[in-house]
């Protein structure tokens, strides 16, 4: 059953160094084609995609990030933009009430538009001997991201994803157990322990060998650590204020 | 560049007839390896999976979701929750202050993450001779879809995503044109009317090819309509209630 598609699914590792060659523009408008024929929640396609060329924004958004070269340094950075604004455009033009707009349920439809297009754009990314990188950190100053790409109100910024030439062929990173993703019918709170035991063993040994016995962290306590990083609390007042999630 | 991958992204039709026969073990072990495969955010892979088998829950979610027969009759189902339950018991075992989970950034992180793993699911599946329809609406009646899956706190489900052997063989429903998804270094406030207007007059041919006339309904006019659809405000006080998206 493994065909070419499966191949390239299980295939998946984030890239974070690409080779300095552009995408060109026909790969551009393909990989966007393959974005929007992901499923769109009822038809609405609530999302946008953002292709930042210019290299004084580029370098904002590296900053924004935290620094990470590979914003900067790719063949080319998408930023995908949950979007209820184009909605809005056609919904006053039609005369119609607009005010669902601003609930939780259809700001959670524009992420999910978003994030389905971005991943068959990574899928298809893939497939062309293309690696990518999503870039959730261009939230960590989320109103200076907006700003710069311009944001009206209704829209959110969700993630970059950066896409270009591998310049590196790291490990594929293990993914959790069967057992503690699956649940049949119910949802199980108890953990299945020994698979999540073996896979820890099995984290500690991914990082060893990629980091040369550098580093050597089970998967448990990178989720733990990673649970003292502040909080991102800018997110929920930077939504209600452009109109999403209020209520 | 059109590859067999680019081929099946590109191909994509939601599928709500089945054909009366059931994925195997192997398929659906398949499926579900192929969504983990995708990305996640810092590594937390913020999901669960949940394969409804049993036909009690299958007729109960079927009538949560409107009557959609498709949800009963199919040849699996699987539910994709966005959680931080697991996160939130692995923290408590080291010792870790685990409030930065009810954060509406880690809530986006896990829509995003079970949103990223479903669409590579439904990549594969259609890879492998399955068609798809991802069900939103088992959102309709939120509390009792998570009653009935057993769901504990810091979970939501987002989406049930039905998957079996085409029973039919629809148009390919056609997407914006590039220029009013694409956009170049900064949002443009303003439509491509044009282009619109052409989509517009595409979508209503769509719908009076396949509705052999009855149906003959543009883009915009789908759009406007869909916002006097009553808003679905339960979901904000269930993600709150469930520790989730408070800050």
């Amino acid at each position: 059953m493994h065909n070419a598609v499966i191949s390239t699914l299980l295939n998946h590792r984030s890239i974070r160094r690409f080779k300095p060659q552009s995408l060109s523009e026909e790969q551009i408008k393909l990989l966007v084609e393959c974005a929007q024929a992901a499923s769109t929640s009822s038809f609405t396609q609530s999302f946008s995609i953002i292709g930042v060329e210019d290299s004084a924004i580029k370098k904002e958004l590296r900053e924004i990030s935290g620094d990470q070269p590979y914003v900067e340094e790719n063949g080319y950075f998408f930023v995908f933009v949950a979007d209820q604004y184009r909605n809005k455009q056609i919904g006053e033009r039609n005369g119609a009430d607009t005010s669902v707009l601003d609930t939780t349920q259809r700001l959670t439809v524009a992420l999910g538009d978003a994030a389905f297009a971005a991943q068959n754009m990574a899928v298809a990314a893939e497939s062309m001997g293309l690696g990518i990188c999503y870039i959730g950190s261009i939230q960590r100053d989320i109103e200076r991201t907006a700003e710069l790409l311009h944001l009206p109100d209704y829209t959110f910024p969700v993630f970059g994803l950066a896409v270009g030439y591998p310049d590196q062929n790291p490990e594929k990173r293990p993914r959790l157990p069967f057992e503690n993703i699956f649940h049949k019918n119910r949802y199980e709170e108890k953990m299945s322990q020994e698979a999540l035991n073996q896979y820890d063993q099995k984290v500690a040994d991914y990082y060893h060998t990629r980091t040369g016995g550098r580093r050597d962290e089970t998967w448990t306590k990178q989720i733990a650590q990673g649970l003292s990083v502040p909080p991102r609390l800018a997110l929920k007042p930077y939504l209600e204020k452009h109109h999403l999630g209020r209520r």
